[in-house]
């Protein structure tokens, strides 16, 4: 299948450009390594040395004769030149990772929140008309986050609400309860694209993904010059990755509040897996489809506890931090979400042990060297009290 | 109380300048004349000659000697303008028109779409920031719209709705379905609204309002040169605007589908006794009010027989026209849309009738040099078919 990854630089992006790729796609990836400049702003790195798109394509032909188009470009200024790209390599599906992925980033000023919602709610919407210019029938799938739900106090469904009224019934979009810019801003994404489903007949998957973790996939391993950008900072970092950046670091594990929040995760493989599900099992026509994209839900504290009794096992003493939360959220709170849709069209989990966390910490061992322990602590409060 | 109204230029902003001016206020309003560079790209005018705000300012001081305060200037794109502003003229209550305010404006192209949801999400943003900055203690009263809800196939509630589900509860902010990327802009700006009340205890009231109709206020009839912006083209025009011209020019009412749309409206007049009672008991700390700002409801048929039930009255022919509908929408649907909070609060509607669309009808002919029927029938589709 012919397949665009937007923001094919990212976390994400490249590991998928790879694996879709040596699954036979035709893929090319766009970006506009925006997010090395927000990177450079917040003042952070990435653990991992990351070469330009242009250098891993190479690599990857050359290790594995798989080619991998590159489009370099801005979707959310420069609609023309998404346009272009759609036309010239006509995708049959579009995968939209291209947007500011961090909560705290998007909280850090005003500057960050005009930033992320113009660039996430724009780029989309510049990605809805290029689509509908060029061809309606482009399967979009959009990555969300499970984060938009914040924590109701009712199960979490997939995406959609049967709701009874008064007597009367209906189906409408789950209401969410984001808790950040960031969030608000795929909110907004999400209502945009169930818009043009129920108007124009477009077919949208909305991945709707818990926090991702791990450092490694199938491809990335090939050669480290493959590897992906891999955070451990306070804005960019996912709470597992960071974990096991200081558990190698010996320092105290950054559990935030009391560490009662409960979170959907899933290891960094599974995402490859259900982005693959969404592509072979494309939306209907005027479908806005939302799959909860996690494999296992954990208190930040159960997580931490985990690294914890895996440091025990290779004779690393750890300790679980108690730092005042930067976030406001609930310490305690009910969470039951649903996630069957994705393993009912096949997806196998990896599920989170101790050996895998293990095996993390000695991979992150090997860029120690890269490691800036001042980016780890939370710096940034983004609750009431010190965001003014 | 010192109040300022954003957008300030327009239909609904200047005759509440006027209205809480003359009620003892003190006014400021804020404006960039935008919709006046939008309505030259749609290429329509008000009917009504609009002396530009210094102007006018001048003769309701001379006239009533009560001041207003002018600012002129962008908030979507100079945020140091904005926080000057409300740093300068330190208000308590901040009432929020200055949005881009035709949903089928929005649907026009890329550009007007973009321009749509850029100007109302980051204006609004903006706003938020400056507030932050300043006094989170100013009221803000945001100006959203009925159409927002979408015809679900539940009652309306106001903003809020609880919910059963699984044998647990929550409260959450009621689902929309919005029916166009202007609709869907508001929808934006109340989830950014929402998290700033939950997150930064900031204070909201969100106007749902029903499609106004009127164009004289108590304050505009002190003076003609006093009028406020009315229109009665397809872009800008409401409904009954619509047809009161229509019907004074005997052409056929623009009817779109079988007319079974069935909405919330009111009299400009309303709109200003219910700003003011929003104004006058303001949301609590932390609180996202929504009241939905309407009267009665009609479909757009039953206001087509009035207006032509009206015309008979005075001895004037009007046909119903068939146009075939431009937007997707539901000509036959559910809609039972609560709106007890202002009427709970005091506020006495004032109903529509015959004699005030037949009063209408000779105001309106007072302009009637002004008239260009070439912009009143609909040729701007945006539903499924013609979108392309």
């Amino acid at each position: 299948m012919k397949v665009l990854i937007l923001g094919g630089d990212g976390y994400l992006g490249w590991p998928t450009a790879m694996y879709l790729s040596k699954k036979g796609h035709d893929v090319a990836v766009l970006d506009n390594y925006i997010k090395r400049f927000w990177e450079s702003q917040a003042e952070v790195e990435p653990l991992t040395p990351v070469n330009n798109l242009n250098k891993r394509i190479k690599i990857w032909e050359n290790l594995t004769q798989n080619k991998i188009k590159l489009f370099l470009g801005d979707i959310s200024e420069n609609s023309r030149f998404l346009n272009n790209t759609i036309s010239d390599f006509k995708p049959e599906a579009i995968i939209h990772y291209a947007e500011q992925p961090s909560a705290p980033f998007s909280m850090i000023s005003q500057h960050n929140c005009i930033e992320t919602q113009r660039n996430n709610v724009l780029g989309t919407l510049n990605l809805i008309f290029a689509i509908q210019r060029n061809n309606p029938d482009i399967h979009i799938i959009k990555l969300g986050t499970m984060g938009e739900y914040g924590t109701p106090n009712i199960d979490i469904e997939e995406g959609w609400l049967k709701i009874n009224h008064n007597g009367r019934s209906d189906k409408v979009l789950y209401p969410k309860r984001p808790p950040s810019f960031y969030h608000l801003s795929k909110v907004h994404d999400s209502a945009n694209l169930e818009f043009v489903c129920r108007s124009w007949d477009f077919r949208v998957t909305d991945l709707n993904q818990g926090i991702v973790y791990g450092i490694e996939t199938d491809e990335t391993i090939i050669d480290d010059r493959l590897c992906t950008s891999f955070h451990y900072d306070q804005y960019f970092g996912t709470v597992l990755n960071r974990f096991i950046v200081q558990a190698y670091l010996g320092i105290p594990l950054t559990v935030y509040g009391k560490g009662g929040q409960t979170r959907g995760m899933l290891n960094i493989k599974d995402t490859l897996k259900c982005v693959e599900i969404a592509l072979n099992n494309p939306a209907s026509k005027g479908e806005f489809r939302v799959f909860n994209q996690f494999t296992e839900q954990f208190t930040v504290l159960e997580l931490a506890k985990k690294v914890k009794k895996a440091c025990i096992m290779i004779g690393k003493e750890v300790d679980i931090g108690l730092y005042p939360n930067p976030r406001k959220e609930l310490d305690n709170h009910y969470f039951n979400a649903k996630h069957s849709a994705l393993v009912d069209l096949g997806l196998e989990p990896e599920y989170l042990n101790e050996d895998f966390i293990i095996k993390m910490i000695n991979t992150v061992s090997k860029y120690s060297e890269r490691i800036d322990p001042s980016i780890i602590e939370p710096t940034h409060f983004w609750n009431n009290k010190s965001a003014r």
